[in-house]
Parts: C-alpha cells; sequence; structure tokens
C-alpha cells in the first residue's frame, strides 16, 4: 500500500473498503477504547484521518462528503486544520448548524435510509444510545477501518507504572476496593466493569506517565465483583510496581488482550455499567455472554471525585506551587516586556514550563500549555504556543497546568501588553465579576453545577456578551485535569448533579472575539461545608468553595469602578492572600515587582 | 348508607372496599381527568377525603396507614389541617421526607409486592409513568372509589359559556386551529387530544366563570385532526354562545360523556399527547382502540404561552389596573393603622377585593387572595385570610391577582405595619435584590428558567437563606394563573425549556420562617427582545424582561445599604414609574400620599 500523507488521502483508501461493508457512513468518534478525552497516540484515529488536534470532534465520513462536529472550543481550530482536506467543518452551537445526531436524523431521511457503520469497541455507549434514536440501519464493524489503514502507527507504551504513597491517596487500595464493594451492595448489583483509566489509576493508587498524553493513568480494564477483581494491562509482569502483588494479595493481572475473552466468560452476573464510561462493544460482549446490564453511576467515579483529607491536602499543595510557577513567570513576563524585549508565544510557555519544573515532584504538565496572544487568545484551546510575537497593547491568554506536589493543576490568566485600551478593562472586568459572583457564592447542598454556571454568565450576558464553553469541570487528585461527575455548564450540556463537599472544580469564564483576542479567568475551588458545626437532622447544609489557586489578577485590566462593593472585597481579599501565600517561594525581587504590580491603578 | 362527615369517617368506608377489589393501596392524587390545578367541587375528591384543601398533595390509603405528599408551599398547612385525620403529612423537600414515588419504592419492597389501585382517568399520565417504575403491581380501577362514596357531591356547571372578543384574543379560533393543523403536519402526525382545560379555552375563545374556581375555563375535551374538529361539553346546546356555530362552522360539539366512547372510534391515528396534559385513561382507551401514541408537546400549549400583540396589549392593561387595586388598597392600609383602626386579614382582603371589582371588566380573582399577617406570612399559600388581626411590629404578605380588561393578573407584596425592625429590613432586602437580579437579568435566547431561579436565589443563598417553592410560573391571558410550558425553577421541579419572547412570567422570590412570617415579592413579566433591531443569521438572539406589574415596594423594608449600585438604579426607576403609570388612576389624596411613602428612608 502507497504511504498516505494527507487526510484527503487516507479517507479516499476508507471510502474504497465502505461499498464492501455495505455501508454508506462510517462514523470515526473522538473517543477509544477508554472513552478518552486524551488518547494515546496509537488510539488517535480521527486525529490521523481527518488531521484535526483538537480534545474533541467526532468525524462523519460519507461516501462524498465528510464532516467534523466541533464545539465552541474548536470552531476556529477546525477551520485552520481541516483546510484541504475536503471535510467539512460543523460548528455545534452556532446558529443553525446540527450536532452529529441532528446531522444523521436528516440522512436518515434519505430512501432507502443509508447504513451506518463504526466499531463498537471505540464508541461510547452515551453516543450509540444517541446514535439508535436516529433511524439510520448501523453496521456494527468489529474490525476498526482507521486501523486497518494505518501504516506507521505508533507503539503502545509498556512503561513501568508508579504506586502512589498513601500520604497522597490517604486510603490503601484495599480499602477502596471494600468501600465499592460495599456501594455495589447497596444497589444490589453483582459486578462492576471499568474502563475508564482514571477510574483504574485512582482505585489502585498506580499512575503511568507514558501512556496518555498529560494523563497520568494507563492503558487498562478492571472488573470488581464480591470475590473477584481483574485487572488487564500490557506486560503485566514488567509493569507493575515490585511488591505490589502482596500489597493486593486478591488482584488477579492478565494480558491487556485477554479482555474480551474474559467478558465472555461473564454470563449470569448483574453488571453495573455507567453510561457515560462504557463502550458499546463491552455492553454487546457481556449481553452476548448472557450478563443483565444494570446502568447507573459507577461507585468509583462518586467516590474518586469527593477528594479525602490527604487527597485535599495534596490539591491544596499543588496548586499553590503551581500558583508560584505561574505568578514567577507573569512577573517575568513583564519584567521582560518593560526592557522591551519582544517575546513570543513559545518562549513564554518554554519558560512557564520550566518554572512548573522547578517545583516538587514535578510528573508534567495536566494538558498543552495554551500561550495565546492576540487575535490567538480568541481561539480558545489554542493548541500550540507558536512563533507569534506577544505584541503591544494586546491581550495575552495563559492557560496551564501540571501534575506536581502528589495534584494536578490547572490556571487561566488574561495579562495585559502594556497599557489597555478601555474595551479590553470593559471586558476583563465583567469576566472577573462573573468569576468573582460564581466563587463567592454560598449555596445549599444539592444545587447542580448550572447555578454557578448562570451566575459566571450573568455579568457577560447584561453586556450581552457569552463565551461558548463550560463554565467549568471537575479535577483529578494527581489524574486528569477533566473528571465527572459533575459539571458547571449549561444548555445540552448541563447536568443536574450537585456539588459535594470534596468536589474539586474549575471556574473559568471568558470573553473571545476572533481577530481581537480572548479573555478567560479560572482557578480551581475546593467544594465545602459552610462553618465547621454539624448540621441538625432537616437543616439545610450550606456549601461554599474554598480556592486552590492563588495568582494575581492582573489589575491593569480591571476597572474598580464597576465592581459592586461586595466584588471589590472578594479581589482585594484574594490579592492580599496570593501575596501572603506565595509569600516566601519568590525571590526578594519577585516580591517588590508583586507589590508594585498590585499597586497599579490603571 | 349513614353519613360520613370526617376524614376518618370517610377513610375508614374506603378500606372496606379495598380487600374486595385486592388492592392494599389507593392514591387518589391531586389532579382530575383534565389534570387541573384547581378542581370543580364535584372533581375534589383528595380534599372531600383528607380535608386538605391546598392546591398540590397526593394522598396515598393503605390498609392501615395514609400520607399525604406536600410540597414546602403547604407543609404548614398541611400540619394544620390534617389533624385527627389519621393522615400523616410527607413534607416533599425536607430533608429526609420521601416523595411519593420513593414511597411507593420503600412499600414495593414488602413481599409480595403490595398492589396499588388507582383511576386511571383521574391519574395524570406523567404520574403513571412515574408509578411505573415503583415496582408495585398496578390495578387499574375504571370505577373511582372516592366518587362511589361521596353523598351530597356538588353538581358540575351548566352556564353559559362566554366567548371573547378578538380585540382580546388577537386570532380567531379558526386562525388558532389552522396554525395547530400546521404544527401536527410539521410534527408528522395526524390527531391532537386536548383535554387540559386552559388549551381549549385558548383555541375556541370561549371562557366560563362557573366551571372551575378562580380558573375561566370550562370543562370539555378536544379533538382536532386534519379535517375534523370535536368538542365534548355538558349541554352543548344551551352553553355555546349564540351564532358560535356560524364562526367555526366546522366544529362538532358533542355531549362530555360521549367522550370516552369517541375515543374507542380513533384506531389507526397517530396521536400527539402532551405526557403534561393526559391521562393514564386517556391513552389506555387510545391503545385499545388501536391509535397509536406520539410523546410529545401540545402545539396549543406552545402556541398559548406566546402571547401575541393583541394578547399582550390585555395583559399590560390587566396588570396596571390590577397595580392600580393593589397599591389604593395598601395606601388605605397604611392610612388605617396611622388612624390606629385595627384590621383582619380579612377585612384587608375584602377591602382590596373591592377595589379589584371597581376596575375595567372585571370576571373575578384569579385566586384564592392570601392575606397572611405575622406568623401566618410564613403559610407559603396561606389558603383564606382569616380573622387575624394585622399587628404592628408584623410583616403583612399579600398576594392577588384577577381576571380583568381581558388579562389575568398576579402579585405579591409585604408591608411593615408600623415601623420595620433590622431583621425584617435584612430579610425584605435579601429577597428584594433576588428579585432584582432576576427581573433586570438579560440572557440569550435558550436560556431555561433554571437561570433565572438561580440569579433570584444567589442574594438569599449568600444569606444562608432560602424558599421552598419556584421563582416563577406561566400566566395565561385572561387564562389560568398558572400555566406552562416553562417554569422558572431548580432541583426537581427544573425545566429546561427556554423562555422565549412572549412568555408572561412571575417571578417571585420569598423568605419565611415558621412563627416569624414571611416575605414575598412578586411581579409579572413579558419576555422581550432586547432592541427592535432585527437579529442577522447566526447572530445571537437577546431577551429581557418588561414588567407589567406596577405596584411599589414598601421603603420602610429596603436597606438601601444593601443594594448595589445597579440594583438601587432598578428600584428607583421602578418606583418612579410606579408614580407615572398609576398617576391620574388614583385620586389626589392617595397620589400624595404614594409621594410620602416612596419618600420614607427608615
Amino acid at each position: 500500500m502507497r504511504a498516505m500523507n494527507t487526510p484527503a488521502e487516507r479517507l479516499a483508501a476508507l471510502r474504497t473498503r465502505m461499498p464492501q461493508l455495505g455501508i454508506d457512513l462510517y462514523l470515526v468518534p473522538s473517543a477509544d477504547e477508554h472513552v478518552n478525552e486524551y488518547l494515546p497516540p496509537w488510539r488517535a484515529r480521527r486525529e490521523w484521518l481527518s488531521g484535526f488536534s483538537g480534545s474533541a470532534g467526532d468525524l462523519l465520513v460519507g461516501r462524498e462528503e465528510a464532516w467534523l462536529f466541533v464545539d465552541g472550543r474548536y470552531h476556529l481550530q477546525a477551520d485552520s486544520e481541516l483546510a484541504g482536506s475536503g471535510i467539512a467543518a460543523v460548528k455545534v452551537g452556532a446558529s443553525g448548524a446540527p450536532t452529529l445526531v441532528e446531522k444523521l436524523k436528516q440522512l436518515a431521511e434519505g430512501a432507502p435510509a443509508p447504513a451506518l457503520g463504526f466499531d463498537p469497541h471505540a464508541l461510547s455507549l452515551g453516543m450509540y444510545d444517541a446514535l439508535s434514536g436516529s433511524g439510520l440501519r448501523q453496521v456494527e464493524v468489529e474490525e476498526n477501518l482507521v486501523d486497518v489503514l494505518w501504516s506507521e502507527r505508533p507503539e503502545p507504551a509498556t512503561a513501568a507504572l508508579r504506586e502512589i504513597p498513601e500520604e497522597w491517596s490517604g486510603s490503601s487500595p484495599m480499602e477502596k476496593v471494600q468501600r465499592v464493594r460495599a456501594e455495589l451492595a447497596n444497589a444490589k448489583v453483582d459486578a462492576l466493569l471499568a474502563l475508564k483509566l482514571d477510574q483504574i489509576a485512582w482505585l489502585l493508587d498506580l499512575r503511568s506517565t507514558s501512556d496518555v498524553p498529560y494523563n497520568p493513568v494507563f492503558e487498562s480494564f478492571l472488573w470488581l465483583d464480591e470475590r473477584e477483581l481483574h485487572l488487564f494491562v500490557r506486560e503485566p509482569a514488567l509493569r507493575l510496581p515490585l511488591g505490589y502483588a502482596s500489597r493486593l494479595p486478591e488482584l488477579a493481572v492478565h494480558d491487556y488482550g485477554a479482555w474480551r475473552a474474559f467478558l465472555a466468560t461473564r454470563g449470569g452476573q448483574k453488571v453495573r455499567v455507567d453510561p457515560s464510561g462504557a463502550t458499546r462493544g463491552v455492553v454487546a460482549a457481556l449481553e452476548r455472554a448472557g450478563a443483565s446490564i444494570s446502568r447507573g453511576d459507577s461507585p468509583i467515579e462518586i467516590l474518586k471525585a469527593k477528594k479525602n483529607a490527604a487527597e485535599q491536602a495534596a490539591m491544596r499543595r499543588a496548586n499553590l506551587l503551581a500558583s508560584v510557577a505561574v505568578t514567577k513567570a507573569l512577573l517575568w513576563l513583564r519584567r521582560e516586556c518593560a526592557r522591551g524585549v519582544q517575546l513570543t508565544e513559545r518562549r513564554f510557555a518554554q519558560e512557564l514550563e520550566r518554572l512548573y519544573a522547578q517545583q516538587e515532584d514535578y510528573w508534567g504538565q495536566s494538558f498543552g500549555t495554551i500561550a495565546g496572544a492576540g487575535e490567538n487568545g480568541a481561539i480558545i484551546h489554542y493548541g500550540a504556543a507558536g512563533e507569534r510575537p506577544i505584541g503591544r497593547g494586546e491581550l495575552f491568554l495563559i492557560d496551564s497546568g501540571a501534575h506536581l506536589a502528589g495534584g494536578t493543576t490547572d490556571a487561566t490568566r488574561t495579562m495585559a501588553i502594556g497599557a489597555a485600551d478601555e474595551e479590553q478593562r470593559r471586558a476583563y472586568t465583567a469576566v472577573l465579576r462573573g468569576h468573582i459572583d460564581s466563587a463567592a457564592q454560598r449555596f445549599p447542598a444539592g444545587t447542580g453545577g448550572q447555578a454557578l454556571d448562570t451566575l459566571a454568565r450573568a455579568s457577560l450576558w447584561n453586556e450581552l456578551l457569552d463565551y461558548a464553553h463550560g463554565t467549568g469541570h471537575g479535577v483529578g487528585a494527581l489524574l486528569n485535569v477533566h473528571e465527572g461527575p459533575f459539571s458547571i455548564s449549561a444548555g445540552r450540556n448541563a447536568s443536574s448533579r450537585p456539588l459535594e463537599p470534596g468536589h474539586v472544580t474549575s471556574i473559568e469564564p471568558g470573553y473571545y472575539r476572533a481577530g481581537w483576542g480572548g479573555i478567560r479567568l479560572e482557578n480551581l475551588y475546593l467544594v465545602r461545608q459552610v462553618g465547621d458545626a454539624p448540621v441538625a437532622e432537616g437543616e439545610k447544609r450550606w456549601l461554599e468553595l474554598e480556592s486552590l489557586t492563588w495568582i494575581p489578577f492582573d489589575e491593569n485590566l480591571i476597572d474598580r469602578e464597576r465592581l459592586s462593593t461586595s466584588q471589590r472585597h472578594w479581589l482585594d481579599l484574594y490579592q492580599r492572600e496570593c501575596v501572603e501565600r506565595l509569600g516566601t517561594r519568590l525571590d526578594p525581587g519577585e516580591r517588590r515587582e508583586l507589590a508594585s504590580w498590585l499597586a497599579e491603578r490603571p
């Protein structure tokens, strides 16, 4: 087979296979066998086929046309990366643009209805359910059509796994397995299937920094029932830490590839499947084996999200150290700009990552650093910091995070390069007001993330502005920078799942205008109870957010006249706390620079 | 049969029938054959059986126990009205209290699972669906067990119907029927079944003030398909206005009782059924006939909610005149109190309703006036204004509305009787801030009512206060004071259905503390587009709220120090507009009193 170097050539090769299989459409979703958001390079099928490198976007290939469905974070990026591919970017969320399912429903109106092919093992159960309502004929193609074409495919990782200390995890794998079993018994199910990698890594206190970019997890499957515990992982004998087996004696370890055969032996059990953490392939395999499927929450997902005291301490420490790194980078940026040095996005990102790497127990970045100057700031998940200079009078948006000191971080700041103009300050202040309104809010237990989403947007809405992404996401403890089960969002993605004490969430309102630039202000917050007093039976429990991030907001972009008294009060307290908490972790010169920065009033 | 005068005797009689039918539980839901909220007296089965007179509350009768499930509006009222009945009030929303469905699931765990009996014609489809998940055996008892017992049952109404002028409705029944047919064709269904009385009244421009208390609708069923239009109503020859048939010639009119037989003839059609506006009985009848059921929105419900220009004008006029009546009553209250006259709740309500009745085209109140002084203000839907004196130092909550001038109104104010204390002002101001935050908010088209709910609560939440009811409901045009399809609420009742231009909604945050009193501040608002400019393709459409209610807020209860600049600005503008709009409709003396009231600064 001759080498296929462009998306157009690859699509053409795929299309030659489609008629042989009797399919008119082939779906290449963003996700893989583990419903990963960040894909191991050997699983990045959609990117290889389409050239689109964003973290989310499903590709639908027809006999003549092809469509990539992307959300507001990727509208601009899809335009630039899909140029010349023959693939149309469908901008979900923009007026009139259909979702994947709406598009499939339109296509289903043809006569005869076209046949849709897909690999059931690389299709999330949620998406399968949605497709099933489209009215298309469905053809489950067991062989992945992209894998078949993919020459020079990367090798999967086989590096040794790392066991994390109980000082960070706060609970041994054995204790966690017992808690999950108790939840399964409560829910009257026999077994739990886990294929989401952060669930497995959390349960077993194991991590890898080589399987998946940015996520310290490892490719594996897990089965847990009342008596048994099975792990499926590549090269288990080489990869598991020495002595691990003695600490969790009941763990039966198998080769990664043995998973499908194992499922075929699990007839007769009632298996809990979390629709957001499963694929059509595993559910179909269990059903063929005669197992019964109980859809519902994964107890691992629920327990993992509620950080225990040790995890909370690690997240506080990690985010403080990350704040030190970012603040040092921002002070360096201000110093270099003042000296008239012309920096590029890339040069800044290098310096920032160097400063992260100096922190305690640094394991790497938690996602690709976003450093967007000027109009690049409007590309919401701008992929690579590039050679673009950071110009005077522009806004500069920096979104970064790391795994360090036993925790995971994520923070965004936007800086004025030189003096800010009226429009920049007005928009920045509206975003800041939204951030404060959401972050300062107390709310009764049971409140869903949608409430905080509204509060973060209300100030912008009143100026007829908005942003095309969610307001916040869960963050794992030395795990994925995006995790469930809750979200702070609205509309299609809104979840009514309540915030609970121990959850860690980002709050990150923004404002973007193509060609002009972007603003985003993101901190991580820990959900905690208001006050220490125990709550009496029948009384309401009240919750609030504790900031984990301590990076100053740029005073040059704040119009204090537009803040209410209580917003000003929150801001003053926050800026003061930054100075105190960063304190001795900065050099004396940096401390002076910080003080003078925070005293600036434009 | 000897007369049964108490709920306990009535329950005992019901329980003698249950074993004969093989049922262990009998459900008497709040709703009736038309899923009415306000019941015609002859359909008020739950009230007759239990003695509980609130507008919402489902009764579950077991062989030995009985439970009434009530929401936060009725927690206190249920306690007082159920005393001695042997029925337990289950306070849904309070910590630990199960919903009806949760209770049924608990009961289903008995072995053998108990059998639940109900009248399918008096059970909403939504509740039937919820019950079906409970695991109980279900027995559909065609004969209503309460009707069988009910001696001295009231007679249903047979008074003549009123046709409303097109000046009020803005669109003839014939035009509305055509629009509904176009929507049915769009949705690819053949026919529509309507049993919600406000839907039928709106479509046909007919009203009655004698069928249902407070709702100007009439008991009827309606069937509409591509060619046919059938109305089922008691005494059609007597009740329909003279000449009505000539204005809608295609309307076939039948006796109310002919409905069930009619449904049996409708096999082969695909019938649109709105789950929130149907009963298990009609769906089962259609299924038995061989019709296919298409669940989805009722086009009538959707069209009715979006008021046209004539309906909007009528609602503006009606709510302004209602504001005149309420403001006159509040000024009278202040005058009488200043003179040292000891008023009672009832005396105030009489004066208020007298003032309403003086307004143009008065058709009656739109719900029972709530006039709660002191601790009675904490009974959220306090039923009857009673002989309780309105005492100095107390709060006095007045919630009232009427059908007048072709529209429907609903408004609540809370007054300080004499000087307000610090706690009263603090709580009132927090409620007012929530009202303003919600009412002043601009938001993008597509935003659900949940967003306004959050904004109305946020100020209260920050003081660890909340209210146990929704923030707002739709209001009909010369129709029911509560209508769908949207709601401004959170939690269990949250709806993601967006607010649309032409919707009329209440905004009514509150605060209540048993024994202390209650505060509620309610206006009606019309949803409208921001600005008049047409919105370009792909651009966001922005919406805002226009107040229909112009009743001043009590300055004696406002702590202006606690308002933000923009909240103060909204309030000043609102109070000034009240003076201007009420203007010449008040007597000169009243105008002076109003000016001096609004100048008071405690």
